[in-house]
């Protein structure tokens, strides 16, 4: 499914190309997809349903040199793979999109959030999987998944406390993507949060590329039977 | 323990401090000193041995608003952590020292290789740790860890097609940062590979900063019976 994001009077602009899994489940793909959108480029994006028989051999036909996996982005005849690498290609290519904090300390922090998001919190991902399509607010988990959400409380607080915004470094930015699938998480599992952390979790969650994600991934028609 | 690193002509300069595990088993120690080491500047060195009964404690006091993990680096008042963005610090920090390639395609594919390689890998990762210390070339793995081993292979062996130098990216990059904790066990595991990924293991092995590493987690006390 290819879809075209932007301003029809720039299409001749419109070389980013981002390949994307299924809305619904595919939270690094959220991430990547994120980082182009508000971005504000021009850019076409390939829908590669997950979890089905042909999904590996779909996804290699567009990975050049990366890795059989989701979210890919095509520029300038490049193949730029995983979402954190899509994420600093475009806050340099767009600058003006402000994807990281102007001032260095900031961005350093900001950085070293997502770094920690990047390699991290394994038993939040596995036992509260993304799914936008359901409510799981009484679903239990293990000790490990509640010290994962509790380090992203605390990294949250922490975070808030400085921003002077509504977002976690003021301004939207890539600590922001980094944590909107876990964002989503929250929401789908009900995680019970302070008011302070509740209202950062509102703000994402009414942000209007957010908005977009959700209305694309309840239009899907896929559904995995792993993750339902 | 605490050392100092660099000229002492430049010690009102020496404002860097980094936070590492011991080098004999501490792979995301290993990238986030690399970073600091190979970008020249000076700077001390807390070493804090891991899997001890105050290690965890140890680390908090050095965290910050990071997590109990290594590395840690302190600048500037900053608390940076993670070792991916302790990278990219120290590439803004230090532009001249090159951490990544001049070219924007060459630099957006070092991030996604670098990227990658932090989030994944995991097969690779907990049935190979790192222990500098060992031989153990005759141990087995699993097939997820050879499909690690396999992918790795393959990232080399496209980076060198294009790198014109004896790293993956010509000159000594962040993404040589990344893959050297893989290299060591490559080394250690006694991985057989092809001549050109064999040489690019002994110009990683041979690098000075790789050496001080060695050299260090040779005359270092600790061991800790977990990887052992």
């Amino acid at each position: 499914m290819l879809r075209r994001f932007g301003f029809p009077g720039l299409e001749l602009m419109a070389d980013f190309h981002i390949v994307i899994g299924n809305r619904r489940y595919s939270s690094w793909s959220l991430r990547g997809w994120l980082a182009v959108r508000v971005s504000g480029v021009t850019f076409d994006e390939t829908v590669v349903p997950l979890d089905r028989p042909e999904t590996s051999d779909e996804i290699a036909e567009q990975a050049g040199r990366g890795p059989r996996l989701v979210p890919l982005l095509h520029h300038d005849g490049r193949t730029i793979w995983d979402s954190l690498a899509i994420l600093e290609y475009m806050a340099e290519q767009v600058p003006a999109a402000g994807l990281w904090p102007g001032d260095a300390g900031s961005r350093a922090v900001a950085r070293s959030v997502v770094a920690e998001m990047h390699s991290g919190f394994r038993a939040l991902r596995m036992e509260l999987p993304m799914n936008l399509g359901v409510d799981r607010s009484g679903q239990g988990y293990s000790d490990e998944a509640a010290a994962d959400i509790a380090r992203i409380q605390e990294v949250w607080s922490n975070c808030l406390s400085d921003s002077g915004g509504d977002y976690l470094f003021g301004d939207w930015s890539g600590a922001d993507i980094a944590f909107a699938p876990v964002v989503t998480r929250f929401k789908t599992y009900g995680v019970s949060l302070e008011p302070r952390l509740q209202r950062y979790v509102e703000a994402v969650l009414t942000h209007p590329a957010m908005g977009e994600w959700y209305g694309g991934a309840a239009a899907e028609p896929w559904v995995s039977p792993r993750y339902e």
